[in-house]
């Protein structure tokens, strides 16, 4: 199937809160033709300056780039009727606030095909086209690393809705004797708040990546991300759950001992209420780490340039049987 | 637009954990013809020779009814390539456990087109072509009354998944001070273990229709269930949600005061970290009881019977606004 999509060459942008990936090609892999980060900095317009500069030398080398990806940290603005689509709104993010990103992309690039939508549905996209979550029409992508985000698709479409889905900020139960005050500067102890990398710092007053394999905390926080799992699986009822970000690599505890503390979690959590084989024996296909690894979100964004271009999966619609089939 | 959809006539089944309410028409309020309702009881088998042979005698009635709908309590299983579709499966419900629903109604009334969904989602449904969520393609439908249940569309499709949501078992921090263990057997305090009204009645010692007005109870009550539909809204972006069922009314304190309040405190849950004003002055529009209110779910199993038979907004899709544009 992914041998048919994705066949133009396309510029992809991905921005995060600290570095910016651009790349141009055609798909992941030796698919990726070129690839660049700078510093995201607090000044928009220089950034998009070599942003548009790189992505203009690529095009002179590689051939037109048909189409732009762009793949966004947010919130941002996703309703293409409105006075502000293609924005960053309200970040907190120093000099970003109210950033016309598509805009000045187009000031720069000229007139051309463009696909925009958080940087988690585009990792999610990503890893729907050419990755882990190939054939589901349901299924979520989620980022725990500085931030917390969530995306994916329902039915065969991305999640989009009133804004678009904030899956950090769930509030959540406290274990008992926790009380860590939490580091979201909205809501103290919601998931952001008690499971990133700087949430455990400041709980521990260590990085992640240098805490003790057998240090307390990871039982702690593996419980608390598998609190939220079971509330997202009891909401949405995802066919999969994959797991990016950095806090996934666990540093020290590492990969494998943090996906297997969360499946045991997240079963004990659920405590056997929803009766799928993909929450018992198969809960080791259903939680699992992004196939694209930290290349999900540029991928993503090649696959967003490309559905801009009616490519990218864009004519894969869901089955009788929540299968993704051709029309 | 709702005048052009759902013109055939068609029979309705709405299963209750108490009772089974079933009709014949073509829509809400003057279009539907005749409805009856009768214990749901333990012997499933009984009870569906009690609903065919009612539709069967309303038939002779009024005409052939060109599709059934069927809207059931769950867990049920909606996937039509499983071997149990139609089945109501793993139901605490004494007697129902594994019940060929839909194959038990096709034995009694012969081949025809039937619609199968969860109650919520066929509310939802309901409340979509003819109520309160006409022209949103992401919205939610509740109900909270002897469980919760939860269902709606995302991206204009109701939603289904690997199994379909049970958003009710979502867990919830607690209050401080408030150790009551909750009532539901699984998971305790969950959501439905704090929020029902047997999980009222469990904490007060009073059934919820007769609590004083002023019984702090109400506080906390719509305080746990607005940190439930913070999470909802930051997991899944809603456009609208519309809360039904028992306890929503509020007996003494009444469904002006209940919804007040739980508008509060989903705007104190919520904290201003999302910029939309459907949030802040629009919350009165946002989130609110159905308009069809109790018949939003055999109406809902009307609209499924039509869209079986190809119409009940069956053809209507997402624009790219977000809202509903006929394709």
């Amino acid at each position: 199937m992914a041998e048919e999509l994705g066949e133009s060459l396309v510029g992809a942008i991905e921005t995060g809160g600290t570095k910016v990936v651009c790349a141009v090609g055609t798909g992941p892999g030796g698919s990726l033709r070129a690839r660049v980060s700078f510093p995201t900095g607090g000044e928009p317009e220089r950034l998009l300056d070599r942003v548009a500069e790189w992505l203009l030398a690529q095009e002179r080398e590689h051939g037109r780039l048909a189409a732009i990806g762009v793949a966004s940290f947010g919130p941002v603005d996703l309703d293409p009727a409105s006075r502000t689509y293609g924005y960053i709104t309200s970040t907190p993010k120093e000099g970003w606030r109210q950033t016309d990103l598509l805009g000045g992309l187009r000031r720069r690039l000229g007139e051309r095909p463009m696909g925009f939508d958080t940087d988690v549905n585009a990792a999610a996209l990503g890893e729907w086209v050419w990755g882990g979550a190939q054939g589901l029409a349901d299924f979520l992508y989620l980022t725990i690393g500085t931030g917390i985000g969530g995306g994916g698709m329902v039915g065969g479409a991305l999640m989009h809705g009133l804004l678009h889905p904030e899956m950090g900020h769930m509030l959540l139960p406290r274990l008992p004797g926790d009380d860590f005050p939490g580091v979201c500067p909205f809501h103290g102890a919601c998931w952001e708040g008690l499971c990133t990398g700087p949430a455990i710092e400041a709980r521990t007053g260590v990085r992640a990546e240098a805490l003790a394999a057998d240090h307390p905390v990871w039982e702690m926080e593996t419980r608390y991300i598998a609190f939220a799992l079971a509330n997202l699986i009891y909401s949405l009822s995802p066919r999969r759950i994959l797991i990016g970000g950095s806090v996934r690599k666990a540093g020290q505890y590492g990969e494998a001992r943090f996906f297997a503390a969360l499946r045991r979690h997240v079963q004990a959590a659920l405590n056997h209420y929803l009766d799928s084989p993909a929450l018992g024996v198969g809960i080791e296909e259903y939680l699992v780490a992004p196939t694209l690894g930290d290349d999900a979100g540029v991928c993503g964004a090649i696959a967003l340039a490309q559905r801009a271009l009616g490519e990218g999966g864009s004519k894969l619609r869901r089955g009788e049987s929540g299968r993704v089939v051709e029309i």
